[in-house]
Order: structure tokens, then C-alpha cells, then sequence
């Protein structure tokens, strides 16, 4: 590997050699995600493939997409990435998703679901149109399949007859096992082998017979009125009946056939999609056996596979696993939807204890949004817990099928903020914005992990659409009420209030602990500072908001989302319409993509730290003396 | 059908009288949508459909979800809305598509297209928890079928193996003629009435092999192994990859047959998907002949098929087409993309003379935005036009595929702003509060279709992506440059100016004209009033703001759009964040969803009209002085 000047060396390469490479890749990243974290199991689990595909393709003039890209790190490594790998995830170092920036083997930026096919169509065609000759792959996992836009994707070219190549990266898992009828039919294809020899050995069976003429006008009658049985499903009957050539199931680890496949798709004059079948985690025997588990990893141990796990309180996550199995205990009418993500949302224990009240969709929010407004629309209580970026897919959902009918279903939105590592295509920063657009949406955030608690049982008491959001990581480490303390629908908490105060601060969510942090900082200043905790993020708790800006000279808003519409656009409104006139210091994240870091590096960014907004608030209060 | 007392007697029915009775409803939907207008092709079509399933399942208990809607006039016309269907789609009267709150027939709203199997699902799902056998129907389109939020409810219905029953009505549209490579297999089933017969067919076949040993041996072969030839497609394969039943194709204007199969299902434990061909239109030659022109039509004469036109000036539709043509004679990178809507986007023409550079993806409204942003990748000018409302759909590829990767797609957005008769799930609202959200777009709208022509320009000589958005209906009349005047890039245009005037009006879009007008009614009364065309809704053009915003004492913001985030709000965010006292003014969309009835109405009714801003500001005026 350490002599790999290009890429296309691999072109030259015998087959152990390049069965060593793949080792030497595998050790790296192992070596790296153990230090780094980062997305294991599934970059593993691609080594063999990517390796096969860069013996075939010339990536200098080829393109490849890869789906979501957390399978990349190989792909990384192999197009001139090897000398930065070990920066991985971290401030300032390379991305865990291929990014278009990053490197111009990374033919288009990732991150979200199932985008891979539209955009490889996409670039094939501006290729045709400029005369360019590059052949274009999509790679795409069964979970990432899915999501409907993939079959918007695999309809369109399946009509165009364009040469796109779709490799299916068929692991039998999306982030959790994967789910679906699909996913059955396609381990149904794994689990009998005989399927893809099927053609053969019908043919020669039938020529076997003693009768010539009976055997080909057997042939001949099957090929022209192309027949079927009932019961007779053909391999890949699925995407030839979207117009694409189905060629396997191939082993994803067996380089040697992959490359053979990969050099003669050339004589297709199809849309081609290449079913493989790889391991998660392969070669790393802890991810081949906890392949959920090291998908998206932290810190661990690579020669026990143990994970370090700093003592921590426990994450919002987890708290809201333990209270969506309260709530369902006393409302026999709460079912639970999750879009592929069962651990990742808390509701493992859930499934587990109602497996007849959970609904796992697959990688599908928009399915999942409008199946939960059937569900209120027949009387159930539904909660949606997808995370803040990925709800992004079902804007329209949420807006056409929930809040237009005013069905109660119940939003619980994790990874709400900043995320850290993920990056740019993952923070969840824009929930309170586009939420806030919609009519009859209540929106809530909790300050800490006792009122998340309390949160949900109070939503459950209405009968309305509603979103409560939640951070990443763990709780303040505060107590959580077994039976909850009933929240007042629609009122803010006064947290510290002074009569004479300079300054009122209105927090969402995470920033509660930090403006209070502000508020001792100021205080230690001789300036008094009233601390608000905006729960209710819509409707406004527009009394208390009223009361505490007439009292002081200077407001603040501070949320973890974007300046754009938020929260604090929301409180400008109501100031404007209401004819207050008020120094308004809004806090959040400006009009940028942010980058990937550590949640905290990133918050520092951001300004949205103690210290930062203190010095803010200090200079602007100065200022207006 | 005047005896018609409850929807039930339709079972008791022979088939004669049904046959009568869905001539009668034909006439009524003629005759009423001929003065009213409507979706006349699309209900047309359904009408014998409708009647079987009524004369067999009982929809007080079944439910019934039908796909966008706009086929359920006979649905609307048997559950009880006979007496007032000559409201349809007026203001107070009922609505052009099902609604909860209109019928208990109307299981679940519509309006957006492929929710239904979705919805439907949870539907059944819910009654089988809460112990009510009532079976569930979701009806949807072939057109539908292409949304990818379809696939995903297949996909999950397959496996949850319920009995779920879900018609395909399969009439070769979507709005226009449609595409994808499932609808040209669905044509190639409807082709080869054989495919259906195919499986008796070999079957005795094979029986009437002299040898019955071999024979029965090749039934046995075929029936273990499950064996299938490269090409041979079974019929429905797809249907039944994902865990469906299938069944069909049936004429969808035979009752009798469509009456058995209904009437039969109940034997099947599994998910079902019945292939019902239907012609759109059916019933009225015009409508049959010219299906795009009738899908949703005005005013009418039934006798001719003679659409009433008032002479109005061009629409903005017709200006961007014209407009997009234009720029690709000059811009060979220039490429224009449809979701299944060539003539209501104004495509036609482009699609005529550069038919390479044109791409209809079908109702799929994700992949396409996905895929321009692939288009952009690979070096073109993609400009996708898509209506507001519809384009809620794409918000997070907008977001994820577009904007975070500062790729140059164009957004030509139509329909934004109230659209009348179609009502709440139609109006294009809230494109610029979602569209404010996102890092690095640019939102444009004319003031007028030269304004329209000018921004199509001035968009395609920068590299970033963009949006423009334009109501539905006429110009305002203008003449229109064939070589548009340059447009300075982020300038608002300052179109009244007085010293010492006492208010400055911001208004966007539609909203200038209305704001002209406004001002003369104020200077009538001796009050001057500063008008400024804010051609940009993002980025702000801050210096035309902050200089006008200074030189009065009251700011008005005029957009046809929602207050929640939207351009009057990102001008209050500009005042708190400056530290500019003004009183604020916003006129817009308040935050409730509006319903039908014509746009001059609803302009009124949401206090857009110049005389309310009028009397609005001249109030605001008195109290202020």
C-alpha cells in the first residue's frame, strides 16, 4: 500500500496482491476507528469491493457514488487519502462521508439515505451531453433501497437505457437488520443459490429430453409468450421489470469474481445492477458479530473490541426509550415508528415489550410520516422518533398528511443540534425553522432529561400534531420523576427572575444550562440577567415573553438551530407585530453549513458556548450604558 | 340515482342498474364541472370503478383512500354529497378531493400524490388494534405509482403480509402522458392480454406433451426450482417481489368483472394489488380524446368541448417557457426538468426542440431534484421546474444534495402563492419561509413576467443555486423584452421614493402590484408612501433596507406567502438584529392553512387586497400620530 503512487496500479495487480492490499486497508482502518470512531462495520465490510472496483475503473475519469458513505473509508484511502486517514472525523481533517470538496474521486457529496442512483443518472448523462466517455457506478446498500427515492431513481433509468452501473451492496442490514418485503425476497434469492443457475439448468433439463422436438418447442413457447408460474419468481424479477440486467448474487468478499463481472458489464447495453453480497464488519471478527453495534462506533480496544465508555449520565436516547415504555404501559393505544434506526432511536426495549405496537419501516420517513397519519387517522396514538436531519425527508409529510388534518401524532426528534463528527450532512439544525412553518405544529424542546419525561406524557395528554427535539449525547445527570410532574401546556419556565434586571435571556432546549451558566458569569459582573426556558417553541408562551421583555433594556434568544426562521426569528416577529421596540441579541447558528468536530469544538464555532455568549452580552451591555 | 338513500344499496343492484347508475353520475359530473371546472378526466375515468366498490364493500366501515384525489367526485357524488356537488371546489362549497373533515366517508385527506397505500396501511392497521374488521382500499394511479413514497408502503406492507387492498388504476397518465420504465412495463402487460392466460397456458401445454412422465416432470422442475428465463416477465412480478398478491388486468369499465374479483379477494391472506385499466376521460369524447387538456379544466362547453378562455394577458407559465427556450438557445449546458407535469410547468415547447436536454422523471419529485443536483455535478445548467407546493416534497434534497454542495440548479417555482379552486393542499405558501432555511440559496421573485424573464437570465449567468417563484394564472400584461434588460444581482428596485414619506412598503412577488395600489390610495389621502419591489428574498439587499427603513417611521413587509419565517420575517430579524426601532407591519398568510375557493377571494379573505392593506396602515397611521 505504502507504494501505491495512483490508483489505476491496481489495474496491474495479480489477484493476491491485490488480496493483500485489502488487507493492508482493512488494518488501517481498524487502526484509525478504534482511535477515532467512526463508521466501522460497514466500511469493512466494502474493502473487497472497493478494492475489485478500482482493479476495473479508472476513477480519474469514472465516477462513483456511494450511498450515504459511510461504507467509503477504503475508497478514501485508495484515491490519495491514505496520509490524512488518521484525521478522520476530527476538526480540520477529513470527513466520514465522501465530500466534493474533499477530493475529485468524491464524484458527489453524501451523507442522508438512497440518494446514490439519482445523482450517478445524474452525472451520466452530463457526461453523454459534454462527450465524455466515463462510466458512472452507483453503490448502494438493501437498506438504503429502501427509501423510495432509490426506486424513483431505478424507474427513471430503467426508461432512459443508459448504461448506469448499480452495485447492490446486499449485507441484509441497513444500520439494524434490515426490514421489508424486498429484503425478504433478497435473501430468499441468497439462500438458494440455485436460483441464479436457474436459467441453465431448466434449459439444459428440457434438452435433456429424449424428444429434441419436444424440447425445443418447450423453449420456444417459454420464450415467446413469456410464460410464468404463479409461485415463480425470477432473480432480480424485480429490477428487470424496472428495465435494468440483474447479474447475481455475487460473493462481495471473492475478488477475483467481482473483478471478472465488473470487466464485462461492458458488452451490456443496459442499466446493469450487481447484486453482492458482503459481511459487515468483515475481517474484524467483533463487528462481524455486533455489526449494530460497531456501525457507527466510539473509542475501542481493537484487540477485545471493547468499548470505552467514559462514565456519563445517561443520553436523552435512552430516557426517552424508558418513557415512550411508560406511556405505552398507560395508553393502550400508542404504537411506536421508527425508519430503520430501533437502537439508535431508544426504541429497542420497545420492540421488545410491544412488538405488536412497533413498526419498523426501513430507511422510508416519508412512508413512515404518512403511516403514522393513518394510524391517528384510526384512532392510534403514534410516535415518530427519527432523528432531526433525516425528518428533513418528510417535510411535506408532516405538513400534508399530519398538520393539514390535525392528527396527533407525536414527533420525537433525537440528535436535535449540533452532532459532532457526522458532520455537515447530519446536524440537525433546521428542525425548529422548517417545523415552524407549519399550522397547528406544537413544538417543544427539554432543558434537561427529566422534562424530555415529562414532555412526552404531557403531548400524549393532547390531542394534537407535536415535535418534542432533543439532543445528542447524554442528560445533565439530573433525576428523572418516575411519574412526572405535569407540565403546564404552553407556559414557559421563569428560571431566574430580578426585579431591575439588565437583560432577559429566553433558552431552547440545550442552551437553558448554558444561559444560566451566561447568567452567573454576568452576575459575578454586577449584571442582573432574568433566565427564561423557552419550552414551547411553538405557540410561544406569548404572556411570559411579553411580561419579561417590558421588564428590561436588552433580550436574548439562544438555540442550538439555525438563525434563519428559528426561535429567535420567532420572537423578532412577535416583537415587531407587537410594536415592542427592544435590543433583540439572537443566538444560534448563522446562515452556514457547519463542518464536522467534536460537539463542543463545534458549539465553540458556533459562539454558542458560555463564555462566548457572556462576552457578547457584556460588550453589548456596555455598549448601551 | 335521486333514490339512492344510503350508499349500501348499491349491493342489492343488478347489473343493469348499476351500469345506469354510473351513467347518471357521469352526467352530473359533466354537467357541474362544466360550470364549475374541476378534474373532469381523471373522475371520468374512475366512475365505473367507483360503482363496483361501492356494490360490493360497505364504506361506513371499509375505508377507502384514494391517491391524490382528484379522481373521487363519483366517490363524493355516492357518499352522500349528490344535493351539493354543484359546489364543488367554490368557496364554502365542497371540496375538488377527499377530506376528513368534509365526509366520514373520506377516510383520509389528499391532495399530494402517492400517500395513499401509506395511509391506507396505517388505516388497517389501526382498525385491526382497536378490533374492527373493516376492510381498507387505497386506489392509486399509475402516475402515483412512480413516487417513491409508494415503493416504501409496498415494500412494508409486503412484509407485513396484512390484507390490504390496493387498485391500481392504470390509465397510461399521471397528468400528462406518463413515463418511467414501470410504466412501459405495466403497457407491455396490457399489450399481451396473453401474459395473464400465460401460466394455464403453459401449463396445459405441458400436459399435452404425449409423454405425461416428461410432462409432469417439467411441471415439477419448474415448480421447485423456481426457474425463469432471462426475459420471461412474469406478469405483476413486481408486485409480487414485494409480497403482494396480483391480480389482473381487469377493464376497468367492465362492473361486472370488477364486481367478482372484489367480491373474491376475501379468500386471499395476503396483501393484494388488483390491475385495473381504465380510460381517462371515459364517457365524454373530448375528455377522452384530449385527456392532458381536461385533467383539470375550467369553465366549459359540454356540448362542443369548447374551453372558455377569457382574453387575459400571457400566464407566467407560459412567459418561463418561452423564457427557458430562450436561454437554451444560448446555453447549450442548459437542461430542464419535469415531475410528470410537461405542459403545467411550461416545458412543452422545450421539450419539443431539445428533446436530449429534456427530462420527465415522473411523479417523483426527489429523485429529480437529486438528480439535477447530479446534472449540476457533471457540469450542466440544470433548471428544474416544479410546482410550489409539490416541491416540499425535495425540501431536504434541496437542502442535502443542492445547497450544501453550492451546486447551480435552478428552481422555476409556479403556482407559489394561493392557487384558488384546488385549496389547502394546493397553495404554495410556504416555499419562502422553507427556502429561507437553507445556506446559499438565492430566492427571487418578479414583480411582473418581464421581471420573470429577466431573473431566468440573470440566475443562469451565476453559478449558485437559485430559486424563482411566480403565482399561478396571468401576467400582469407588461410587454415582455426579448433580450431582457440585465438585472443587477441582490438589488431591490426602489419604485416610490418621497422625502418625508411616513411609511416604506416592502412588498414581493405578486405583492408589488397590490402595494402600488395601496400607495395611491394612501396618497389620496395625503399620505406619501415609499413602495420598494424586493426582488430578492434571499440574500435581504440590506443596504436598500436599512437606507429606506431609516427615512420612516413605519416599515410594511406585502408577501404572498406565510408569516411564519417567511420574507416579512426575515426583515424583523434585520431590525433586532441592527437594533432598528420601527413599528413592523407584515402582511401575509396568517398560520392556518387556507381553503378553496377563487384567489381573488382568498386574497381578500387573507387581507392581501389593497383596500384591507389600505385600511390597515392608514389605522396603524392615525394611531401613530
Amino acid at each position: 500500500m505504502e507504494n501505491l503512487k495512483t490508483p489505476t496500479e491496481l489495474h496491474d495487480m495479480d489477484l493476491s496482491e491485490l488480496k493483500t492490499l485489502a488487507g493492508e486497508i482493512r488494518e488501517l482502518i481498524l487502526n484509525t476507528v478504534s482511535e477515532t470512531g467512526g463508521h466501522l462495520a460497514p466500511s469493512l465490510g466494502t474493502v473487497d469491493l472497493t478494492v475489485a472496483l478500482y482493479s476495473v475503473f479508472d476513477f480519474r475519469n469514472d465516477k462513483i457514488v456511494w450511498d450515504v458513505g459511510h461504507q467509503a473509508y477504503a475508497h478514501k484511502i485508495l484515491s490519495g487519502r491514505r496520509d490524512v486517514f488518521h484525521t478522520l472525523r476530527t476538526k480540520g481533517g477529513i470527513t466520514g462521508f465522501p465530500k466534493r470538496s474533499e477530493s475529485p474521486y468524491d464524484a458527489f457529496g453524501v451523507g442522508h439515505s438512497s440518494t446514490s442512483i439519482s445523482a450517478a443518472l445524474g452525472l451520466l448523462i452530463a457526461g453523454e451531453i459534454e462527450k465524455n466517455s466515463g462510466k458512472v457506478v452507483a453503490v448502494i446498500g438493501d437498506g438504503a433501497l429502501t427509501g423510495g427515492e432509490a426506486f424513483e431513481a431505478l424507474n427513471h433509468a430503467g426508461q432512459l437505457k443508459k448504461k448506469l452501473i448499480v452495485i447492490l451492496n446486499d449485507n441484509e442490514m441497513s444500520i439494524a437488520k434490515n426490514v421489508g418485503a424486498l429484503s425478504e425476497k433478497l435473501s430468499e434469492i441468497r439462500l438458494n443459490p440455485q436460483y441464479h443457475r436457474a436459467k441453465k439448468e431448466f434449459e439444459d433439463f428440457v434438452r435433456s429430453i429424449p424428444f429434441p422436438d419436444i424440447g425445443s418447442k418447450i423453449l420456444s413457447a417459454a420464450q415467446s409468450v413469456r410464460y410464468g408460474l404463479k409461485s415463480a419468481i425470477v432473480p432480480g424479477a424485480l429490477f428487470e421489470a424496472l428495465g435494468f440486467s440483474y447479474l447475481g448474487p455475487v460473493d462481495g468478499h471473492d475478488i477475483k469474481s467481482m473483478r471478472d463481472i465488473f470487466s464485462r458489464i461492458d458488452a451490456l447495453d443496459t442499466p446493469v445492477l450487481i447484486h453482492v453480497h458482503t459481511t459487515k464488519g468483515k475481517g474484524y471478527a467483533p463487528a462481524e458479530k455486533f455489526p449494530e453495534k460497531f456501525h457507527g462506533v466510539g473509542k475501542f480496544d481493537k484487540e477485545t473490541g471493547e468499548i470505552y465508555k467514559k462514565p456519563a449520565p445517561a443520553t436523552y436516547t435512552e430516557i426517552f426509550g424508558q418513557a415512550v415504555n411508560a406511556c405505552a404501559k398507560i395508553n393502550k393505544n400508542l404504537v411506536a415508528i421508527t425508519a430503520a434506526m430501533p437502537a439508535g432511536t431508544g426504541l429497542r426495549n420497545f420492540a421488545q415489550y410491544y412488538p405488536e405496537r412497533f413498526f419498523d419501516t426501513g430507511i422510508a420517513e416519508e412512508h413512515a410520516v404518512t403511516f403514522a397519519a393513518g394510524l391517528a387517522a384510526g384512532g392510534l396514538r403514534p410516535v415518530v422518533a427519527i432523528y432531526s436531519t433525516f425528518l428533513q425527508r418528510a417535510y411535506d409529510q408532516i405538513m400534508h398528511d399530519v398538520c393539514l388534518q390535525k392528527l396527533p401524532v407525536t414527533f420525537c426528534i433525537d440528535r436535535a443540534g449540533l452532532v459532532g463528527e457526522d458532520g455537515a450532512t447530519h446536524h440537525g439544525v433546521f428542525d425548529l425553522a422548517y417545523l415552524r412553518t407549519m399550522p397547528g405544529m406544537n413544538i417543544l424542546a427539554p432543558k434537561d432529561e427529566n422534562e424530555l419525561r415529562q414532555m412526552l406524557f404531557a403531548v400524549l395528554e393532547r390531542n394534537e400534531p407535536a415535535a418534542i427535539r432533543y439532543p445528542r449525547g447524554s442528560g445533565l445527570g439530573v433525576e428523572v420523576d418516575d411519574i412526572p410532574k405535569k407540565l403546564e401546556w404552553g407556559k414557559w419556565e421563569v428560571l431566574k427572575s430580578f426585579p431591575g434586571a439588565e437583560i432577559s435571556i429566553f433558552a431552547v432546549g440545550s442552551m437553558v444550562k448554558v444561559a444560566t451558566d451566561v447568567s452567573k458569569l454576568l452576575e459575578a459582573e454586577g449584571i442582573f440577567v432574568n433566565v427564561v426556558n423557552a419550552r414551547f417553541i411553538k405557540p410561544l408562551d406569548e404572556k411570559i415573553l411579553n411580561d419579561e421583555v417590558k421588564k428590561v433594556k436588552i433580550v436574548a434568544t439562544c438555540e442550538e438551530g439555525t438563525l434563519q426562521g428559528g426561535f429567535g426569528s420567532a420572537v423578532a416577529e412577535f416583537l415587531a407585530d407587537n410594536g415592542i421596540s427592544k435590543k433583540l441579541l439572537r443566538f444560534g447558528i448563522k446562515d452556514n453549513f457547519v463542518e464536522h468536530g467534536t460537539r463542543s469544538e463545534l458549539l465553540n464555532l458556533c459562539g454558542l458556548t458560555a463564555d462566548k455568549i457572556f462576552e457578547r452580552i457584556k460588550r453589548e451591555i456596555l455598549r448601551s450604558d
